[in-house]
């Protein structure tokens, strides 16, 4: 049984590309307000879940112990564009915890922010771990180690107690009992662990709303969120559709992309949590997907106003001439 | 009716995205050898068609009276990566026809090929037209407009004898009346023409052996398939897969990458042409789904070995540690 389309690219008059996928929007106790596809198939949230990821660093008092403010509590749960401010932060958030870019193990990339990818190259300088989309959550998980007094030279591994730490958080929040044969390799070297999205949705319903959250965690998760909606900026970077959203939405709408196609949002004044999955792993589908859910679910004309050129983007050529869009499809929308 | 998945994508022990697609394998006369999915959709062949629409190049006489050795007529079929040579050759191109880079109308991007892009940013460049993918096609259309003498300040547009004239070959080679209703306008500014996949694959397995056409017009195709041949790392780049299938199969296998998911392919001792569309619009997937169906039609078991890294190739992350990787699905390989 194949997941619905999902997302239609248009080059002049016809459709030239089609994105499937899966769709879950549920309440805190997992009851579906709207399933599209197949939400029991597990999913690789990566990227998607890195406020889940981030809970152990507010519960464990790593990020107190560190002085931490909102601007690092945001880049701790960000996929950053490697812009000179993110690096700035990450750095910082090392410094504060004693420790420089060499503890990192995340890897190193370029800036996905190409100009500054490109003043970098300007300057001679080159890729390094605090360029890399996870320097924030990284030196998060390294604090975390620092607190709980864990082995951080191997705080990446799946038996390290930083990731079992992350491991139950994320079992707790999503309500799925996480196996070894669901455990896979993130692009930055962390465990990530495979649900239905329907459980995934679930968990970002909770981080939005904390209910069936022990006290601490709730009161994490609320500071987590309100790090996330004062420095949007923070948690991806200029011009991106996560950064964009929350500066329009603030606390209103919690959004975060991950890789291959997911997208999470949680929609705490409306007690929902959504989990997008394209099949095929496409990014610039994940994202009209959300936007069109987001316009779905928020209750305002204005809101339905400021998404549509999210929900219904124009795509140019070099030229920057028009030659197509992209458009949510009637599954999405109905 | 949802076309089949052609590719799976997996990170550890499980599958973590799937792209559908169609694929046409069929003789010179149009006679199927393979059909799997919609090979009746309308698609656009984007730059995959690059040599398809080099042909009145060599036909009009344009790339002798400019001295064009087998390098120029390898980047007219170009997708090419940015790199210094390919810089150098679109600039002799257009140097040869008393032309500069002020005459293309491709727009600009920076190279494709990184290390390129960063040393341009390095010594203080930027992107220009040359650097655009397209700039030897360009270059090429160029030199037909000046060698008919048509108006080259529009050499773009579907009304100007250049495009008239790639149009009216491609619907020799594909046997396809193109309408206006079908047209639109691709990534550098030129028209693309939406075709059935079995129609885009005939066309490639008529430039791959001439059947049905003209005695200059086939002249003129093996010449291209030659050049491309001989200089693959024209077509494409460094890392690059149509290089490197060419590179490893000379001219038993002419390859072409366009954008949104196309791959065609000739493969003129068996008298084929293929063109593969993934829905979605994925290169990554194209490849694999290429690479598995010339491992398929290519005779030799040292043929299937060569292709295997292609395959099924393997993903690693950011340390380089292996994360998963693609392979065809049975639908491609049975």
């Amino acid at each position: 049984m194949s997941n619905p389309v999902l997302v239609e690219v248009l080059r002049g008059g016809l459709v030239e590309s089609r994105h499937a996928g899966a769709v879950a929007v549920v309440d805190a106790d997992g009851g579906r307000v709207l399933a599209l596809g197949d939400v029991e198939r597990p999913v690789f949230p990566r990227s998607a879940i890195k406020a889940l990821q981030a809970l152990p660093l507010v519960e464990t008092g790593a990020a107190d112990r560190y002085g931490f403010g909102p601007e690092e509590l945001a880049l701790a749960c960000a996929s950053h564009s490697g812009e000179p401010g993110h690096v700035a932060t990450a750095t910082r958030m090392l410094m504060l915890a004693g420790l420089d870019e060499t503890a990192l193990k995340c890897g190193a990339h370029w800036p996905i922010h190409q100009p500054s990818a490109q003043a970098l190259a300007r300057e001679g300088g080159t890729a390094g771990p605090l360029h890399n989309n996870c320097s924030g959550k990284h030196a998060g998980f390294l604090c975390v180690a620092c607190a709980i007094a864990a082995d951080r030279a191997h705080y990446v591994e799946p038996a390290n107690p930083v990731q079992r730490l992350v491991k139950s958080t994320i079992e707790d929040l999503t309500g799925v009992t996480l196996s070894q044969d669901v455990c896979a390799t993130d692009g930055c070297s962390v465990p990530t662990w495979a649900m239905p999205l329907a459980n995934l949705a679930r968990g970002f319903a909770r981080l939005g709303t904390g209910t069936g959250l022990a006290p601490d965690r709730a009161r994490a998760a609320v500071r987590l969120r309100a790090a996330c909606a004062a420095h949007p900026w923070h948690v991806a970077g200029t011009g991106r559709f996560c950064t964009a959203i929350m500066t329009r939405f603030g606390a209103r709408a919690f959004v975060k992309t991950g890789a291959e196609g997911v997208y999470c949002a949680a929609l705490p004044e409306q007690g929902l949590g959504i989990a997008v999955k394209c099949d095929d792993g496409a990014g610039r589908a994940a994202e009209v997907a959300m936007a069109a859910l987001l316009s779905r679910f928020l209750p305002l004309e204005s809101d339905r106003a400021a998404l549509e050129p999210f929900v219904r983007p124009v795509l140019r050529n070099w030229n920057g001439i028009a030659v197509g869009g992209m458009r949510p499809t009637p599954a999405l929308t109905a």
